[in-house]
């Protein structure tokens, strides 16, 4: 995909279809997170890394736009970038398709807080500097 | 609420948390259909109903804003009213409380669709009439 | 129910239908859970209330056997009765109807644990005294 | 695993995980659904080409015991047998691993039936045939 430079991959499960015979919505909202996951495992040491280090990765936002209905055994590449870092607070960009067709697109809001107090904590130094390293090679 | 004729309720299950001890944010996303559905019981005789007059809504875009977090047991208020329905389409908007307190904001668009072709059809004029019925003794 | 005091409902959301157009299988333990925290709030003040105390109830076992289909929107009522209590492990037993029809049966086994340790801890007086009162007067 | 011959992985999503900061029981219902289609896709040409030929296998009965809590983005190993295929019924069996330390272990009881009607129906020759052949050759 031309922007994005990482991309993982989902199997639809057949838990996460519904009664309409597709994937149901909020399934995707997972997905999301499945490639915000494996973004920073790539990229950053792990999610699980960040959260050793005392900080934890809020979501504030999320919109997801649906053009095509996905099905269960699909393989969806969910493309994925991170944009925006400022603060405590980054925005992830997503595409998600079925071969070369677009499923879904959309993005995420989030904000690091510490994660005994719950109050907003910039984003530490090697993280943004991980982060802005990964997408100006996407450039 | 103002401008907000109807609301349901929901209780967070303890499967709905996450490892960050809130619920998790595709929770919200279960929660507004939930609220869609108990909106069709209250104004249109049901989801099922429309479901077997052989139509069904495809949900297109879900936008959510997560203002603060929601815990394992507590009770939410979801209030949505529906709007800007125009041939197959229509929007619905949401403000989920805590008490009066905002937890999250957003809105959800949808088509309906023939349930055997899946192709766009009209909201049906029996249920484009109860809507507007609906929100008009809300405005 | 016979030999059962308690029971709570739940409304089948279309997010726990699946591409067999039946409620999917795994959402009916979600809903044992949510029978039990029900269970627990009307005679124990609420899981809640247990966790603030510094104990946490982990499932053991989990055994279901599915009757009936269940389908969007229906009101199943879960009966549950909790057996056995004993040192830190208990056991709930169950039942889900439809109306007077029996939908599924099973039980689930549990080990409370201290909240910081994780290491098995007896089930509190106050609580086993508690779950022991409301049983028996449901013999 | 002695008396294992399939195997497939799944990572723990954090959507899986619940407040206790361990995954949630029932997401492990889940996975062993996903041992099922990745058994079948190899074994039997996947579980839509079933699906395809008019049947739909239900599931009728879900057990499982847990023996060890899993954890946010750890690696199991879902071991998976199918066992007593007899007319329109079958079992599977499975041991959930860390490593090659047990997590859970359980069974699943299933019933083939026509996806028009949702009567029984026998397991078709061929279907079986694949099944047999796959285990014999774990024996």
């Amino acid at each position: 995909m031309e922007g994005f430079a990482f991309s993982t991959s989902v199997r639809v499960r057949f838990a996460e279809t519904d009664a309409q015979g597709i994937a149901h919505h909020a399934s995707f909202v997972v997905w999301l997170e499945v490639a915000r996951v494996a973004y920073l495992e790539l990229h950053a040491g792990g999610y699980q890394a960040i959260r050793d280090r005392g900080i934890e990765a809020l979501t504030t936002e999320v919109c997801l736009r649906y053009h095509r209905a996905a099905y269960f055994d699909e393989t969806l590449t969910i493309w994925a970038r991170c944009r925006d870092l400022r603060g405590a607070r980054f925005t992830y960009e997503y595409r998600i398709e079925r071969e070369e067709e677009l499923v879904a697109d959309g993005y995420s809001r989030h904000a690091t807080v510490d994660r005994e107090t719950y109050r907003p904590t910039r984003v530490p130094d090697w993280l943004a500097k991980a982060i802005v390293t990964a997408e100006a090679s996407s450039a």
